[in-house]
Formats: structure tokens, C-alpha cells, sequence
């Protein structure tokens, strides 16, 4: 355990904690007391089948998915009962640096999305007294998490959003991650992963916000100086002012979880490695929605695996800012597109 | 001075060597006796105006243009004299680790595009009394020397053929190979760049591979699994046993010296910056060549830049293995694409 002060509630509240008690992991691990972090927007109703779950990307947290939802948006608390719930390892909920031994720091369990989605599926049938569905949309590790709650629970799952994520990862993508987590990793002050403070990892987690403003936008994002979305004056403070600083403040063992993570997810792991069958399981409908510019979650990867979704659509999102535009920065024209596609799902 | 048996003559030959004595760089350095090595094939006809030009890419040297070269290619050395030169920095022209004191190593002096074609201008003119040029053709790094060529001697250039480079480099491909350059220096074993052998930097220099292996290449390339066109049997193989040997092999200060030059290629620095009046300046017929694949030299920033060249046509190859489709990995399917091309823009 490690003290970090981005991850407070101040900084991602509101939140509240459910505890699994002692959750077992697929690769054999165990988290004892493990606690997932969510937070809710809207009612339950009566007949309990308004509830949408939203689950969190790759450094991300429930704040994230604040300006997806809205009384004026498709994710709408007045209509919906709307959860999303933190990933394990995202520093809210158990993760590495806010566990205690044995499995602190460096001796978190392997986690996969699989576990995440086990432990989500807990917290809304146990805890919630939910059977039922209406849309599970996610972004990006939050996709994958989606593709994995609509091929693990079928019956329980209605609708299905997946954005700029797979529900297998690609021999590409697990490349990329690979420099993300080696960027972190070959800093001396890494140590195997035993640091006293993140900041020991400062120069690393640089790199890794170095190697996201490459892969995490777009050749034309810079040519046409789009970080200026960000609210930024210039290139050097989107990269060395705005995104170095937000990586730097992370936990390093927290995104070396996630990443591992993200780098083997893939639902055919219930069906022996047959995507295909995996795919068929689902009886959700589907909108299978990547965004244009994504450089490691491209729309053909997507597409792919869309057509062999039964009840599925590919909507593409248009957006300069690439993979980054689930952050908003394109602001309502990202999420008007979003809540286009959204809307018509929702009422299918 | 160091010693690297990657940078010998059985490797990288033939080549000659020309020095151009010393040799005066842009940004206020100076190479004492410079040496260029070149590579010929064919025979300069007596009107002297059958001259092609071939500038190297990224790491690479004269011998990575052989497979365009033959009796069966555009690039026919039965027609023409074709002149393959080594740029400065990469290992057998004058370079980091192959300079004395006081330039050698990691106090070798900043080396821009610019001061390649002005050396290489010397070679053409002055030692082998060439005063035009039919085409000058390079890819990556060598369309970046293509573009300053046709920039700065325009009553010399009469064709050229940039293939995937760029006239004026990025903000993208910028932060680009700041991560390719960051994973070498981030290495304790760089030492700020007074190693005492390469081998001593070798995890930066995997680490500087590994990212290649994500931007040189395609997200479908790995999906088709077309790592087998480079021979292999195994994505493992592909990246452990193929990518990271080979930059493992070769200098550091090398590749720095090289990637800072790449990084700030514009030909745009003789007009004050502005782009539009460079590209003017051009009286060569141009073909540019952009890969659809690619990841870094995408087609639409050269197509942007083919749009600011007044005799210019854009003709876009296509390769599932994206940048790296310059190593010839579809063989005859890119060199026959590449050979069309050269071969109209060498008959008009």
C-alpha cells in the first residue's frame, strides 16, 4: 500500500464501495475484502429493466463517464438507472497501490477482464437484486469489458455498446501496450515494481504519456493543432503541461495491471479460443461503434468482429482527436454522434 | 571512435568513399575530412544527363536499395547511372561511432537534411562533374533528402520521386520519433551517449525496436500474420529474433544523430519557413509516393504537400506492411508497383 493523492474522492467522487469478500481470479489468484468502486445516477424502477452499466477504461475512473450522461442525453438519469463501476486496478477500486499485503504493490494477482466482469455481474445480481439489463456501454478497456458481460451473460444483457475497443485484442494492440508498459517498467526507479512514492517512476510514466500522445490521437489532431480542444496554447503544453503531468501523477503498478490486462482480452476464452462461437453467444443487440481515427482500435479491426455478431450494426464515430476522443474533447460533436447511436439502441 | 562489426564493408558493400574535407553543417558544426559513401551501378553516358540519385532511409545504407536496382527494374543500370549515397550518420558515411576526437560519439555535431544534400551536391558536381540529374528517388529519410534536393537545386533535379517522406516533417511524426529516440536514451547503459560498446544500451535498443515493430508496420500486418513475408515463422520470431537483433546491432549515437536529423527535415528552412514557396521552387517532375499503410508518412500529409508542387501527381503504393514496405517484404508485389510509377515518370 502506497499513498497516492490522485486517487481521492475529491478528485473521482462521488463514489461508493461494494466488497466481493475474497474474489478468486481466473489465473488463480485471490483478492481478499476486494472492493469495487461504482457509482450511480437515476432510480431503479419497479420492474427493475432500466439499469445501464457503464464500466471504465485504461487509466480512467467513474468521473470519466460524468459528460456522457445527462437529462439531455441518451444516458439519462430521469429515464435510466445508470451504474458505472471502476475496473480492478484503476486505483479506485482494489488495485495495487491501495491494497494491503500480501498482494500490494508488485504482488497484485493477475487480473483479467473476465474477473472484472465476474465481480461486476456480483455487484448488480447479489448486491443490486438486478436480472436484467438495458445496455452495457463502455470505451475502450470499457469496451472490452462490454463485449465480455454480452458474451458471459447473454440472457442478462438486452443491448450493447462497445466504443473503440474488441472483444479480442489484436496482435497489434498487444504490441503497443507492450511500449506503454516497457516505457514504465525500464525506469530504474520502477524497482521491479517496489517504489516508495510513483514520483521514484517519474521519468517512465513521461515516456508512457510520451508514447499515448503518438498512438492516442492523430496525425491530423496535431497538424491541425487540435489539442487547442484541450484547452491548451500550444503542442509543448498538451504534451509536456497536460498529459506527461497526468500519467506522472498515476500509480505505476496500477496501469502495469491494467495494461496487462488490456493486452489479453478476449471472449473466446469461454469458448476454447473460437471467437466465432464466442460472437454467436451474444443475443444483445449490438452497435459496435469505433472511432475513425483510432490508430490501435481501428473501425476494420472493429467491423471484423461486428459481422460476426448476430443482432449487430457498425456505427463509426468521426472524430480528429482518435482513440482520445472518448476524453470529449471534440466536446458535442463527439457526443452528439454518440448520442445519436445511442438513442436509437436504446429504443430498439 | 568505436568499434561496431555491424557497420562493415561484407555487410553494407560495395561502396566507395569521397571526402568532401571539412565540411561546414548548418546549425554551426563542422565534420574535419567528411567522408560519403556511395555505391554506383551503370555507366554515366557522355551527355551526362543520365544520372539517378538515390538517397538511404532511417538505419539503413546503399545496400537496402539493391533489390530496386536491375536490368528488369525501372532503376535499370543498363540505362542508367545510378548513385546510391550513404547519408551522414548512418555508419559508413561519416558517423558518431566511426568519427575521431573531436567529433566522435555523442560529440558529433547536429547533422540536418539539408547538409546531406548539400554534401551530396558536392559529390555529384564537383567529383563526378554531374550538373543534372534525371530522378532522385528515396523513401523515408531518403524522401526527405528527395524533397531537398528538388528544393534547393531545381535546375538539377529534373524528376523525383519521394516515397513515403514527407517535404516538411510533422508534429506527429516529431513526437514519433522523440519515443523512438527517448528509448534509447532513457537506457542507463546511454550514458549520455559515451558508452564503450553498443552492446551496452541494448535493452534501450530493444526497447527502440519494439516500437518500430508498432508504427513501422500495420495493425492487419500482424492480423494476416504477414510477418511471415520477412521469413519468419512466429510474431515472436518476428520481433525478438528479427527487429530487435538487428537495431541491437547498431549504434546508438547513430540512430540519434539520424532521428534528430529526421525529425526536423523541412525544406522550408531557405524561404523563411514558408512551405508553399518551397514546394514552388520545384521544376521537377514529381511523383509522390506515399504507402497507404503507413503510420507515421500517411497519404494524406503527402498528399497535402504533392497538392503545393506545381508538376506533381500522387500516386499511392499500396502494402499491408505499411512503412516498412521499403524493405521489399511483399517483393515483387510492392517493387512492381514501385517500378510502374518510376518507370512513366522516368519516360516523361
Amino acid at each position: 500500500m502506497i499513498e497516492n493523492p490522485f486517487y481521492s474522492y475529491e478528485n473521482h467522487g462521488p463514489f461508493e464501495f461494494y466488497s466481493l469478500g475474497d474474489f478468486k481470479l481466473e489465473d488463480g489468484g485471490v483478492i481478499p475484502n476486494c472492493k469495487l468502486a461504482f457509482n450511480t445516477f437515476g432510480e431503479l424502477n419497479e420492474t427493475k429493466d432500466n439499469v445501464i452499466v457503464i464500466p471504465t477504461w485504461f487509466s480512467g475512473t467513474s468521473k470519466d463517464y460524468e459528460a456522457y450522461i445527462g437529462s439531455d442525453r441518451a444516458l439519462n438519469p430521469d429515464k435510466y438507472f445508470i451504474i458505472v463501476i471502476n475496473q480492478i486496478g484503476n486505483g479506485i477500486s482494489s488495485s495495487p497501490h491501495n491494497s494491503p499485503d500480501p498482494i500490494s504493490m508488485s504482488n497484485f494477482p493477475n487480473v483479467r477482464i473476465a474477473d472484472d466482469v465476474r465481480a461486476q455481474h456480483q455487484l448488480i445480481t447479489e448486491h443490486l437484486g438486478i436480472n436484467k439489463i438495458a445496455l452495457v456501454v463502455g470505451a475502450s478497456m470499457g469496451a472490452q469489458q462490454t463485449y465480455e458481460w454480452a458474451v458471459r451473460y447473454p440472457h442478462i444483457v438486452k443491448r450493447a455498446a462497445p466504443i473503440a475497443g474488441t472483444a479480442k485484442n489484436t496482435p497489434h494492440d498487444f504490441l503497443f501496450t507492450e511500449t506503454l508498459l516497457e516505457a514504465i517498467t525500464s525506469d530504474p526507479g520502477w524497482n521491479g515494481g517496489n517504489y516508495r512514492s510513483h514520483t521514484e517512476v517519474a521519468d517512465g510514466l513521461k515516456r508512457h504519456a510520451n508514447i499515448w500522445a503518438v498512438m492516442g490521437l492523430s496525425t491530423e489532431f496535431y497538424k491541425q493543432e487540435k489539442w487547442r480542444l484541450f484547452g491548451v496554447e500550444s503542442l509543448d503544453e498538451f504534451t509536456n503541461g497536460f498529459l506527461q503531468p497526468l500519467f506522472q501523477s498515476m500509480d505505476p503498478n496500477n496501469l502495469i495491471s491494467m495494461g496487462w490486462k488490456w493486452q489479453r482480452g478476449d471472449v473466446s476464452r469461454i469458448t476454447d479460443g473460437n471467437l466465432e462461437k464466442a460472437l454467436e453467444r451474444i443475443k444483445a443487440k449490438v452497435f459496435v461503434m469505433p472511432i475513425d481515427e483510432d490508430m490501435f482500435f481501428p473501425p476494420r479491426d472493429c467491423e471484423a468482429e461486428q459481422k460476426l455478431i448476430p443482432n449487430s450494426e457498425l456505427r463509426v464515430i468521426n472524430s480528429i482527436c482518435g482513440h482520445f476522443a472518448l476524453f470529449g474533447g471534440e466536446g458535442e460533436y463527439y457526443h452528439n454522434q454518440i448520442d445519436t447511436h445511442l438513442h436509437e439502441l436504446l429504443e430498439s
